[in-house]
């Protein structure tokens, strides 16, 4: 580790205090997209990037952009970033670090013996807090944001639409942050891991090898209502019971399957202390590395379900209402994020898959994603005032990511 | 049976149709306490009642009562009843059919030759579908009228105490609805069973043995909240899941037990689809033929519980908030209604505990009581509009009743 990266770690994190700052809670953190703090943030992390060197625009849907050319001008671009957009009452790492790294790499590399452009990104709307909806800066970035999407609105009942024309852009227009593929070498991002694991491994970084899909289903058992007193067992068709078994076959094999599989809302009706449940309803988020093997265990969960309720002679539905397919990381990528994390001290890198998701789920339909975790503290605790990192973790960190911007310009050496 | 217990028996299933017309649902049955309906029906009961040879009054707490001399004025009275109060959409078999029986009995019975007197009654409130807490017009009987009893209000904020004097009655005086177990011999009272046993059993009739205490529990699961990505299983501490488990062994240990455990609410927080539950909450409505094998069975439940949160890493609690003993029926009462049931030819009497609660609960504090189920159809379904019964069974019935009273009688000979 190189004092350089030790100050470099050490202003990340102190503009990370900065960021914190920039809330429209009176105590605790949360900046939305198009909001007044959004506007501070993009100036602040604008400045910043100048001061590195970097060209800064605020592209059309109100990402904060910053480039500095390569060996040559108009190379094709590796862009690193994060975003600066957070959930309520949030921590002040969980995005913000990503970018803030990315300027300190963008100060320390030489970037004209590059074989590539470097492009810094802050993305808006990430978290999807204020319009309930996940990644609108990179799905713009990407070129994908649904046709509907900007008639989204808040819970004062404003767009998304309307609320960009408020910031001064024109929702007419968000095409115009669409990137071409032949334009970007690659997407890196430095994240803190949001987990334990890295904590239970007793190391700084992890090299990540995919952002887990999702699939949320609507879940429901339906038996028939009855007195408590009056149906004896035999008669009864009741939908909590069987509910309440499949919650438990859900954990085991979501275990067994190496899944994650949660069961976060549940309700029986009609809902009397004394009245046998006739109907249960409840959640399912499930998550796997690959999408075969979440679909694979949610094969199973269905087949458990189904075995359930056909011995206990009730009914059983699964809606999905959400799917976010797993990304890939891009192998190359990975690559030299492994090679960063080992030039950073690691001999032996630990990969992971995210099981939260990242804007590289929206930038790897316009060009390759990877990522670098580094540990937080407390448990892995995130999205909650009590996230924290160590200046020595970011330090290495900061390392890595460096050393693994110069391992793709090792590929890209003609 | 007769031709005399199938024509009343015909009047009294005749007369249950005159009752479910006094409504206060346009369509279906509504008829709650202290409403113009219980001020129609005490009327045509007690109209019923003068036709029998009754003298007729209504008592402090709003109970229609008649009575009929025995074999000398002013002996104690067998009283024999039911209740003329309704859930809401509910049945027109379900207490109305025990006190239009009575009537029957003591129209047909000759009541100068019996040892005591007989007394009707058709209880108020015994549903507690106006103000939530059951039994008022037989707590009333029996003296045991909770102090703040009269403070509760029905959903429009109209307490008892309202209620009552708008009905005409002085809630002060309540107390005078009070009688002394030195007037009374014992109560009988014939019901639908509100279950399928005697389907089941392809009986008509049922001597009642017990009535059921319930005990209610408010249950909590204390876990740790997590984010559904975020969280891996070793870390988990999740309410729901634990939870589920203890809904299925409830199940599995009052079928053991010969108890009836339902489970009719449940909830996990806070709620979101893709955050590990911290806490669950459910309820518990447990009962039992007995209160020591409803208690041994809550034991059990309760160590299960223990057992489960213990190798989850979460923390238990059980909440009592509603909690009636069982109530065993009288033995001298039980054998009479038992010959009653003979007498109307059954030679092996089927016994039964009932599971759900009725006026006897409270009269059992100033006096023996017994009870005779007759089948009802329908697989038994009861504070419903598909209640039913058929013209037979409640024939033989009312054959039964009046045996059982002849066998009271029999047993109060000098």
């Amino acid at each position: 580790m190189t004092t350089a990266a030790l100050t470099g770690a050490a202003r990340a994190i102190a503009r990370c205090d900065v960021l914190a700052t920039l809330s429209s809670l009176p105590s605790g953190i949360e900046r939305v997209a198009y909001s007044e703090e959004h506007r501070a943030a993009n100036a602040l992390v604008g400045e910043w990037m100048r001061e590195a060197g970097l060209q800064v625009r605020q592209d059309a849907a109100g990402n904060v952009c910053g480039r500095i050319e390569g060996r040559r001008d108009g190379l094709p671009a590796l862009v690193l970033g994060s975003h600066l957009d957070t959930v309520t009452d949030a921590g002040r790492y969980d995005g913000m670090l990503g970018v803030l790294l990315a300027i300190e790499v963008a100060e320390r590399i030489d970037t004209a013996a590059l074989p590539f452009a470097l492009e810094l990104i802050g993305f808006t709307d990430e978290e999807g807090t204020r319009f309930g909806d996940a990644l609108l800066g990179s799905r713009a970035f990407a070129g994908r944001v649904a046709a509907d999407r900007l008639a989204t609105t808040d819970r004062a009942g404003t767009s998304v639409a309307q609320a960009m024309t408020a910031f001064g852009l024109d929702p007419a227009r968000i095409g115009e942050a669409a990137r071409r593929p032949e334009e970007l070498v690659g997407y890196l991002e430095t994240h803190i891991e949001q987990g334990p694991h890295l904590i239970d491994a007793d190391r700084a970084l992890a090299v990540v090898t995919a952002i887990a899909g999702a699939r949320r289903f609507a879940l429901q058992v339906t038996g028939r209502a009855g007195h408590a007193g009056g149906t004896p067992y035999p008669r009864r068709r009741d939908a909590l019971v069987a509910a309440a078994e499949i919650v438990v076959e859900i954990e085991r094999i979501a275990i067994e399957t190496g899944t994650i599989g949660t069961v976060g809302r549940i309700r029986a009706f009609p809902g009397g202390v004394n009245v046998v449940p006739g109907v249960c309803r409840f959640s399912l988020d499930l998550r796997g590395e690959t999408d075969e093997a979440r679909d694979a265990a949610f094969a199973r969960i269905d087949a458990a379900a189904r075995e359930v309720c056909e011995r206990r002679g009730v009914a059983w539905s699964a809606d999905e209402f959400y799917r976010a397919d797993a990304t890939i990381c891009d192998a190359a990528l990975v690559a030299a994020v492994e090679a960063g994390v080992r030039a950073a001290g690691d001999a032996d890198p630990v990969r992971l898959w995210s099981r939260a998701g990242h804007d590289g789920m929206a930038v790897r339909d316009v060009t390759g994603v990877a990522m670098l975790f580094l540990r937080c503290g407390n448990d892995g605790i995130s999205h909650h005032p009590d996230e924290t990192v160590t200046e020595e973790d970011v330090a290495a960190a900061l390392a890595g990511f460096e050393a693994a911007v110069l391992a793709v310009a090792e590929q890209h050496r003609p």
